[in-house]
C-alpha cells in the first residue's frame, strides 16, 4: 500500500500522457531535464514514508481500512492529523528545497470527500459513496494526484456564462447516460505532468444558472483529450546545460506547473462527484484553499530553512559570519519564517470537526498564514540578498570556471575566505538565486490564492459586529471609574 | 477554592501593605482612583472562573490535589493546558481590553515549580517540595501573585557585581537560621500593587560569584520592609476627572505597574525557593521569559478585538464603512492579530515536558509571538489612527461637552452620522486613544524582555548549523539533473 | 515689520478673544499653563528672525514692496525659497521640539493669493487685488495668521448640501452690501487660539450648486461671533502640576489646535477673497495642502532630531550606546527622518511657476513627503521606545521622585550609568513620552490631509497612461535582440 | 563631440578587446546576443543627445572648453547640473527599461578629477593636470568609460595586506620609469565589457602600508593583459531563443556587468592619477559612492515607471483595473518610486563645493536613496507580482504559443479581457518576470555599495552628538511651563 519511490517512477513511466515541454511534444517526462528534478521531489515523498523515523509523520492509518497509508492520501482525522501534515510539510521542505507537489492533490482528497457527504446529506445523491470508493483505489495504489481547480478565468471582472469565451471555466459540454463529456483547462496545476490522476474541481463559486460549471470529477492523466503543456521556470534553459548553475539540480525550484486542457474529455459516471450542484461549490473551494493556505507555513517554512542554511554558510564564507548587523538579519530570516509556522501549527491544532467527521483548520488562522507567507517570502529572499552579496548579480557561470583559460582567474578571484573551496561559494551562490527567482516568489504569492483572497476571506470570518459588541459591553458602563465590587 | 470578585476585593482591602500612589502615601489602594481599574480587570478573572460557559479555561484539575482550581494558579500538565490558556487570554482581553495581571504570577509559579525540580535533582536539596507547599497554599486560598523578576540593572553592559551600588539587583544582605533578609527593587511589576504576594525571582543569568543575587522568594505584599511605588501612566490624570475621557474608565489601560521596593526585607526559610544556586538562574529565566512571551497572542489580541471593534464603529459613525480601501485596513489589522493569536496556539499545541513534569511551549514560536507583537500593536494602533480620524488629536474634553455655553456647538460640530449620538463618537475616540497611548505600547514593546531578547533567544534557538547540513545534503549531490531513481 | 517676540505675546495680550480652555472660559490665553507653550513656540519664530545668522532662511524680501518680511508671510517666489522654508521648518523644529504653528497660515495667503490671480483671470473679478492689500497689511504688521480649513464634514459619505445639518461646512448664511455673515466652524485650527486673525477657505472642492460653502475670508481673532475651543491632547492634565512630567515643558508638542466656531459672524467685503466661485474651491483646497504637505519633511525632521539625540542620549545614560544593534536602529531612525526631510527639499526644488506668478512644489513628491510621515513619525517613535526602555511606561512622576519617604528609592533604582545624574534619565523619558504620544502621532497621520487624501492626490498625477506607452515603445520593438544600430 | 549611437557602436566594433562570454572567447562583443541588448541601451544615450527635445539635460557645457559635451563626461558644476543628472537618468530609465551603464564611468570621472586636485594641494603632485588631459580627451571623444571600483576583496574582515592571496585587491606589482604595471581584478563593472576604456579606482580606504594598492589609472579596454569575463544573468540563455520569452528584448536587464583581470597589465605615467597615496583612498570611494547612491534615485525611477506601466496594464488585460484596492496597490508602487526619486533630487538640490571646485551631492540624502532602494525595488516588484497574476510563474513559453498543436489552446486559455491581444498579455509577462529578476534585485542591492555601507555612512554623518545638544537646549530649561517672554 506503500510505493517506493521506484516504483512511483516506474508507474509514472508506464502511463502515456500526451504532454508538450519547452513548446514540443515529449515522449516521456519522467527522465525529460526540465521535469526530472520534480518527478525526484515527488519520489522523495514516496521514499520517507519507508525510512522508521520519519513514518510516524509521513504515514497515517485510514479510518476507511484501519490499513497503514500513506498521509498524502489520509483524510485528516483530527487536529493531530493536520498538525502532522504540517510537520511532514515542513521535513519534505527541508529535504528537498523545494515544492513536493502532492499537497494539492491530497487538500483536493479532503475537499471532495467533505463536499460530497454534504451534497448527499442535502439533496439525497450518492456521491459520496462513489467517492470513498475512488479514495478507497487511491489509498491503495498510494496514488499522486494532480488537484486542478484554477480555470483561466477570462476577464476577472465577470462571472463563467458572462465571458465571451464559455470555455474559459472547465464544463460539461455534453451529458451521457453513462457520463459527461468535459471541455476547458485548468491553469497552475502543480505535479501536473507527473501525477497518476487529475481530481478536477470547479475553480468558483457559481450561481444556480451556471451548472455546466459544477463539475467535480477524476480523470486519469492518460485519458483520451487531456493534454499536458509544461509552463517555463525562470533559469529553466540552465537544466539542459547541466552543473551547478541549474541552483538545486536535483530537485529543482517549484512544483513543476502544468497547464492541463480538457479537450472534450468523456468521464464515466463512477468518477464524477459533482455534476451541477452550484450551490456547493463556494464551500468547496472554500474548504480546498483553507486547508491549502495552512500548509505554506510547513513547506515554505523547510524550503526557507534550507535558504537560510544557504545564507549562513555564505557569510562564513564571506567572513562576515560574527558581525553583530549580519547575526541580526539572520534573525530576522528565521523570525518570519517561524511565523508562519507557528500560525500553521496553530491553525491546525484549532481544527474543528467538519459534518463528514473529518477535520478543518481554523480557517481565520489558515489564512494569516498565508497572507504571511505573500510577504514574508519576499522578505526573506531579500535579506538573503542583502547578506549573499552582489556576486549573485555578476558570477560568471560555470562554463567559466571550467574554462582552461579564464578558469584560473575566476576560481582566484572568487575565491573569500580561503578556508573555503570557491565553488561552495559559486554552487551557494547559484542554489541562493535560483530558489529566490521569480517563479518561486511567484508561487508563494498565488499559490492557495492571491493576497486579496485571503483578506477577502479574512473580512468574511471577521465577525466586527462581534467585536463592536465586545467594545460596547466595555465602555457602555459608567463614565467613570467604577468603584471595586 | 475559587474566590469570587468580591472575596478578592475584600482579601485585598484587609490588607495593609505600604503603597505609594501618585507620588504620595496611599491608606488604602483598591479604591484609589488610579488603581481602582486595574482591580477591576483583577476582579474579572475572579469572576469569570464562576461563569459556567467560561469554566473550562478559567479553571483547571490541580495536579497535586485534584481539585478544581483557578487556571491562574495551576501548573501546565500539556499542551492542552497551554492552548487553554491562551484562550483564556483573549477571552479576558475581550471582557477588559487592558491587562489583567494575573498572567506573570501565573508564569512564575510554573518556573520555580519546574527549577526548584531541577535545583533539587542536580543539587540534592529540598526546595521543590517547599514550594508545592507553598503552591497547594496559593491554590486553596486562590492568591493573586505579582512576579518580581525585572531588576533596575544599573549600567547596562555591566553585570550584578560590577555595578557601582551592588543593589541594582535584589540580593540576600543577610543569612540567618531562619531565613534571610534581601535588599533591591523589582520595576515593572505588573498588578504589583494589587496582589497578595510578591513572588521574587533572579532577573538575569549569573556568573558563579554571584551567589547573593541567586534568590527566589515568596513575600508576602505587607511583609515588613516592602515598599510599593505605583508609576504614572500616559492620561492617568484624567482618571481623577472621571468622565468619558478616561477612555477605559471601568478596566484602565495596561497593568497597574509598580515598582517594589525592598528595604531589608526578612524572608522565613520556609518561603526561600532558591538561594545561591547561580547556575540555574537563566534557566529560570528564561522558562519564565518563554511562557510569557506565548501569553501576548492572548492577552493583546483580545485587547485588539476591542480596539479593532472600536475602529470599525467610527468608520461606521463617519460614514466611511463601505469604502474598499477602508475595509482593506481593518482587514490588516485583523491579520497581524490573528497572526500573533495563531503563533501563541501553535507555541503552546507544540508544547514538550520538562524534567518536573509540566509543559513547556515551544520556545522559538514563542519568541516569535513577542517579536511580533513589539511590532503589530505599533501597526495595529497606527492603522486605528488612520481610519478614526484627526479628532483624536484635537477633540475638546468632556468638560466641553457639558459646557452650558458651547456644549452646544461641540456636540453639533462633532456629529458625523446623525445616526450616531456624537458622545458615541466622543467615547470611542477617548478609548483609543487611551489604549494607543504610550503607556500602553511600551508595555507591549518591552513587557516579557525587550525586542532583542527575543531575537538573542532565537539565534540561540536556530539551529545554524543543522540547517547548513540541510542544505549540503540537498545540494552537494551532482551538479546535474539527476536520473530519476 | 519684523515683530520681536515680546510684541508678538503683547500683541496677543492685547486682543480680547472669547476662548475656552479645558472646558471653561478663559480670560486671556497666553499665560495659562494649556496654551502658554503654543505661543513660546509661535515667539521662537519670531526671535529667530532677529538672529543674524538665521536671517536668510528666517526672512525674505517682499515682492509687493521690497522690504524684508518674515518668511512667515511671504509669497513663494521660486524653488529657492521653497527649500528656504523647509530648512527654516527644520531648524525650528530644532529649536522647538514641537509644532511652531505658523505654517498653515502661510501656505494659506499662498494659496488664496494664488487663487484670487486666477478667480479674477477668468471671472473678471477684483479679489486678487484685494487680497494683495489685505497681505501688506499681514506683511507689514508681521501677523500670525491661522488658516482655517477643515469643516466638520459630518457624514463622510455625503456632500455639503446633502448634509442633514447644513452648517457641518462653513457656509454663508446671509448676503449684505458691505458683506457677508458666515456659520459653521473649523476644526483642527493648529495655533488658532494664538494668533491674530483666521484665514478661512473652503474645505474641499464643491458643486455649482454649493455656492453658500465656496467662501475665503480673513476673519480677525476677536470678531463678534468668533469662538476658540481649545482641544485636548495627551497628557495635557501634567501641565498643571509643572515638573518634567510634562514632557517638553517650555514649548509642548504638537500645535496647540482648536476648533473656531463661527456664530453667525459678519465679514466686510474688503476681506472677502471668494464668495461663491465653486469651480475654483478643488484648486484652492490643493494648492494649500500640496504647499503643506512638504512641510512636514522639514518640521517633523527636526522634531526627529531631538527624539533621535534623546533615544542616543538615552542609550548613553542606560549604558547600551557601544551595541551594534542598538546604533543599527538609530541609524534606522535617522534613515527614515532624512529620506522625508530630503524629499521635502526635492519637491521644493522641483518647484514650477503658477499663473500667478509664486512657485508651487512638485506635487507628486509633495504628496510622497506627507505619505512617508503617516508612516515614518511611528516607526521612529517605535525604534526610540525599544531603545529607551520599558520604564518609560511605568516611570514614577516627578513627585515621587521629591517625596522624602520615598525620593532616595526611585532615585536609587533609576539611576542607570551612574555617571549620568537620575534626573537626566527621568527628564529625557519623559520626553520622549510626550512627543510620541497620541496626540503627537495623530496629527502627523492626519495634518495636511489624511493618508487616503495623499493616495488619491497620486492616483491623480500618476500618469498611468504615460507609462503605459513608455513600456509599450520599449517592448513593442521586435520580440528579438535586435541588431545594434 | 557628441558621438552618435552608431559612431559608438561603430568605434566598439573597432576595439579589439579579449572577452569571454558565456564561458567562451568572443571575438565581438557588440552583436553577442548576450551583449547586444546592453550595447543598445549605451547607444540610447547617444542617441537622445542628438534629439533636441532632451539636450538640455543630455548635454552640458564644458567648464574645460566651454564646448558642449555629452553630460556623461561632464564635471558637474553646481546643483543645477545635478538635478539634471537625476533628471536624465529617470529619462533614460523610461526609455529603456534597464541599466544604460554611462553612471559609473561618469562619477568616476567626477571621483578622480576632486581627489587629484586635493592630492596635489596636499602633496604637490601634478596628478589633477594630467587628468585634466585625460579628460578632455574622454569629452573631446565623447568615450563610455567603465568605471571600475570593486575589488574581490578575498575574506571580508581582513585588508588588502592580510589576505592570504595578495591580489584580492588591485595592485602595483611592478614600477617603471615610464610606469606600472598592475594586477589583480574588479567585480561587477557595469557597462564593462562594452566601454571604450576602464577607470580604475582603489576600492576601499587604505593603510599607510599598503601604498601598492593606492592605485587610480586609466586604462584603455584592449590594453595588453586586460581580460572581460561577462557575468551570467538570470534567464540569459532566453537571449539565445530569440522571442518574447527575454522580457526586454531591445535593452536586457541590468547592466552587462563584467569582470575584468589585469593580468599584469602596464599602465604608462601619463595614464596614472594616483599611485601610493593611500590617505586619500577613502575620500575617493566616498566621493564615488556619495555621487552614485543619489543616482539610483533617477535610473531605478524611470526603470519602475515601465514596470508600473506594465503592472497597470496588465489590471486592464485582467479586467481588475477598476478594483479599488489594486489601484491602492499601485499607487504604493507609485509613492515608494517618487520617494527615491524625490530624494535624489534633494540630495542634488543640497549639493556642495568640493575643493576642486565642482558640485558634491548631500551626502546624508544621497544614502537614504540607496538605502530605500534596497527595500523599495523589492516591494515594488512584489506588489507587481501581486497584481499581475500566478501566470508570471506558469506561462508556456512562446514555442508554446507558436506550435501548431497547441498553440490555440494556449493562446486561447491565456486570453483574459478578449480587447486585449493574448500577446499583449504573455509579452507583458515576460518583461514584469525578466525586470523583476534575482539579477535585477540583486544589483538593485548592492550596486553603489551594500546595504550596511549606506549605513555606516549615515551613522557617520548623523551628528549624534549635536542632536544631543540641540535636545538639551530645549528640555533643560526650567521643568515648569515657563512665563512667555
Amino acid at each position: 500500500m506503500l510505493k517506493t519511490a521506484q516504483q512511483y517512477v516506474d508507474s509514472l513511466r508506464a502511463l502515456k500522457i500526451r504532454a508538450y515541454i519547452d513548446g514540443e511534444r515529449a515522449d516521456g517526462v519522467v527522465d525529460h531535464p526540465l521535469v526530472a528534478p520534480h518527478v525526484n521531489a515527488v519520489a522523495k515523498t514516496y521514499e520517507l514514508a519507508h525510512v522508521p523515523e520519519h513514518r510516524e509523520i509521513m504515514t497515517a492509518t485510514s479510518h476507511l481500512t484501519g490499513e497503514t497509508v500513506h498521509r498524502y492520501t489520509h483524510i485528516f482525522q483530527g487536529p493531530d492529523d493536520l498538525v502532522k501534515k504540517i510537520r511532514m510539510l515542513r521535513l519534505l521542505g527541508q529535504e528537498t528545497g523545494t515544492c513536493f507537489q502532492r499537497c494539492v492533490g491530497l487538500d483536493a482528497l479532503n475537499a471532495v470527500y467533505a463536499i460530497t457527504f454534504e451534497i448527499d446529506r442535502s439533496e439525497g445523491s450518492d456521491y459520496h459513496q462513489r467517492f470513498v470508493r475512488y479514495l478507497r483505489d487511491v489509498q491503495k495504489r498510494d496514488l499522486m494526484l494532480a488537484g486542478a481547480m484554477t480555470d483561466p478565468k477570462g476577464h476577472r471582472a465577470r462571472s463563467p456564462i458572462e465571458q465571451t469565451d464559455p470555455d474559459q471555466f472547465v464544463r460539461v459540454v455534453e451529458r451521457r447516460p453513462d457520463g459527461v463529456v468535459i471541455r476547458g483547462a485548468k491553469l497552475h496545476n502543480t505535479g501536473g505532468i507527473n501525477a497518476h490522476e487529475v481530481l478536477v474541481m470547479p475553480g468558483t463559486s457559481l450561481k444556480p444558472d451556471e451548472k455546466d460549471y459544477a463539475i467535480a470529477c477524476a480523470v486519469p492523466a492518460d485519458a483520451e483529450g487531456v493534454i499536458f503543456i509544461f509552463g517555463r521556470q525562470s533559469n529553466d534553459g540552465r537544466k539542459f546545460e547541466g552543473g551547478c548553475d541549474i541552483g538545486n539540480p536535483r530537485f529543482g525550484v517549484v512544483g513543476g506547473e502544468a497547464m492541463v486542457v480538457f479537450d472534450d474529455v468523456f468521464v464515466p459516471n463512477e468518477r464524477i462527484f459533482m455534476a451541477g450542484e452550484t450551490a456547493f461549490c463556494g464551500t468547496l473551494v472554500n474548504y480546498f484553499a483553507t486547508w491549502h493556505r495552512a500548509n505554506y507555513g510547513g513547506c515554505k517554512g523547510g524550503n526557507a530553512d534550507l535558504l537560510i542554511g544557504a545564507t549562513a554558510k555564505m557569510t562564513r564564507i564571506l567572513g562576515t559570519d560574527r558581525n553583530a548587523v549580519v547575526r541580526d538579519k539572520l534573525v530576522e530570516m528565521i523570525h518570519m519564517n517561524e511565523t508562519t509556522y507557528a500560525s500553521a501549527v496553530g491553525a491546525s491544532a484549532m481544527g474543528y470537526r467538519l459534518p463528514c467527521g473529518s477535520c478543518m483548520v481554523d480557517p481565520m488562522m489558515a489564512n494569516t498564514v498565508k497572507q504571511n507567507i505573500t510577504r514574508n517570502v519576499y522578505e526573506i529572499g531579500r535579506l538573503s540578498h542583502d547578506l549573499a552579496g552582489g556576486f549573485l548579480a555578476t558570477m560568471p557561470g560555470q562554463k567559466a570556471f571550467e574554462n582552461p583559460e579564464i578558469g584560473q582567474f575566476v576560481r582566484k578571484y572568487h575565491t573569500a575566505n580561503p578556508e573555503f573551496d570557491v565553488m561552495e561559494r559559486v554552487r551557494i551562490g547559484r542554489y541562493i538565486e535560483n530558489v529566490t527567482s521569480v517563479t518561486t516568489m511567484v508561487e508563494a504569492m498565488h499559490g492557495a490564492g492571491s493576497p486579496q483572497a485571503q483578506r477577502l476571506a479574512m473580512m468574511g470570518l471577521s465577525a466586527i459586529d462581534e467585536k463592536i459588541r465586545m467594545l460596547e459591553r466595555v465602555i457602555d458602563a459608567d463614565d467613570a471609574v467604577r468603584d471595586v465590587c
